[in-house]
């Protein structure tokens, strides 16, 4: 591509220089590349708040684009460091779990970075996004192929993360995320609700959660009245519990973690 | 142009992935595009806030500029999508009154989107900013002509924002916005001050606020005593009142809405 | 170079507009260069931290770099506009300390900023961002050359740091700068260590910070159990204090200005 993307997830906030100096590395290796940061306000070595960010946002950038994600706190110790071919997209990020939905695509190719030729030297022990991850990032946006960085990796780390099932009639998920409007983001795909309830409509469904019954899933937040909660399916295609005009986190007591159960109505 | 500037407003936070999706979709359409973020921490659904955050930073671009604002509680709902040429700079942003600085340009031109050809497909029914807005913005810095993208809107939203008009003698405007340093921008133009105290020089005016009467407008934060309340013009020519080396907004208890008064010296 | 690097540095932070505009500046006037934002969270007027983030991120940069810093409470008053040539790379700020890694340079070439040529017209009394430094450093971007921008200037601004010495066989430097990880930067460089306890390895060094005693530099975070407080090398060559897996700033009270003191274990 004559523009390669980069995108670039982080736990390095902006107070510090950190970011900055991690473009610098990848305009000096790929001058034509075109940054784009995800968000670097990921809480410090939150792995799969970062994985999650990444799953939600990769979809939505075309083939070929280098995702660069650094939260890192094994850094300087025996962790692997990865990069990975999977969804027609490539990823660079340490051997953590933060690459998990390039991971579950079976037929990701996988490797361990290990050619020092692509590393900006010295390698420092405290920070490699710049001296690892954003180099080898480059590189790949370059045109240097997944193969000449390092041997494949068969058991690279997982998050431990269930895919929700239907049980008797019920499929049970939980909150991923909570996003800056207060939207409570479920890992119930659209695609899984469908599967699970076959035949049934989204306005014959009820969506239980925090102590109430919804029934329906809207297609916009502003389809009930200011105030009213609701279930919708998001722009990254999940279950999302809002509250019309309002932060349904906050209003509701809403976390991540908290189960989302979907039924079909009786 | 060679390398068309992109601008781009929100309440999307830093928190979550939105504007860094936004930025990829722009890239994709418009890889010669040079992104430049405003501002994304416009509180969610204040309109109001990003009206004025764009009519104080957009007279700093050069012509044929491209201003993405999307702040949009009404996503999903009927409400219409715009682009506009205006000033001699083009704008795209949801019909909620972001535009109202455009469409204060008697000789705006305004057309609701209806072109799905220029849209990112699907279309989603909550995030039209990666969908509409975006893809929009990216085709127009690409060159598609304005009247390509759909038909003339004559009665776009307006906000109810009356320029400020003398009255007794007084002119009498509104706090509009507090920056980062605690400086109180008003809706007092330099120009307007002018034209309604003709022949007074701006040492021989006074101004009134939250209880103090300053006398004189300074030209800098500098030239008066540390702690000292000034009224300057400020960089983009509205009336400020600021605290030299202080939070003016803090310490005086100044916020949005707050009446400011100017009048000649007796 | 085909695209030179402009990192920029200022206390704007991200609510207002500043950092954007000053972004269309340098796209207006050197469209190939690349903007890298160090930080704008610098809190407002804080001159020293700036000047340190510059000196711990500017040597991560490549040859010819320009490096813009708005660190500016003296806008408007008589202060200087510098420019200056040090370490193989460019820096444009005020007059006030912000340049002090450039001008500790012997060889620093420093020049005033006179040439309105240079400036974008009309240069306002409180937004010399825009409107000087901003300007001038797409200029140097673009090639002017620096003994153009105005006459050489002697005397510029110097903040007051006394590199740390060896007292007694002691050696005690002071924390600068807390990171987002909680991290403790000093101004401890490691080649000053070393230059101090010649022939003493490292882990036969002693540090003393905040009534403690740790004995040995670690060369990563990881090297310890969690939650031990360690002293390391960090990427930018200073010693760190640290506590692995958590927030040494915040759990054991370490803050800007207190001591760090290296000494040869007996």
């Amino acid at each position: 591509m004559a523009h390669p993307v980069i995108t670039f997830t982080s736990d390095f906030g902006h107070e510090d220089w950190f970011v900055g100096v991690v473009h610098g590395v990848i305009h000096d290796i790929c001058p034509a590349a075109r940054i784009v940061d995800l968000t670097h306000q990921i809480p410090p070595a939150a792995i799969e708040r970062a994985a999650f960010v990444i799953e939600a946002a990769a979809p939505d950038f075309p083939g070929g684009t280098v995702h660069l994600a650094v939260v890192d706190p094994g850094v300087g110790t025996a962790r692997r460091a990865l990069a990975a071919r999977a969804r027609g997209q490539l990823f660079v990020a340490p051997d953590n779990g933060l690459l998990e939905w390039a991971l579950a695509d079976p037929g990701a190719e996988v490797r361990s970075l290990t050619e020092p030729r692509y590393f900006r030297q010295p390698v420092s022990r405290t920070f490699h996004g710049r001296d690892v991850f954003a180099p080898v990032a480059a590189h790949l946006a370059r045109g240097v192929p997944l193969a000449k960085l390092g041997p494949l990796v068969a058991d690279p780390v997982r998050l431990a993360r269930p895919a929700p099932r239907p049980v008797d009639g019920e499929l049970e998920g939980h909150v991923m995320f909570v996003d800056r409007f207060g939207n409570a983001l479920t890992d119930l795909a659209a695609g899984a609700i469908a599967g699970a309830f076959p035949g049934v409509t989204e306005d014959r469904l009820v969506v239980l959660v925090c102590g109430r019954r919804l029934l329906g899933i809207a297609h916009s937040y502003g389809d009930a009245p200011i105030g009213t909660l609701v279930a919708v399916i998001g722009s990254s295609g999940r279950l999302e519990i809002a509250q019309v005009g309002g932060h349904a986190a906050e209003r509701f007591g809403l976390g991540e973690g908290d189960p989302v159960v979907v039924a079909a109505a009786r």
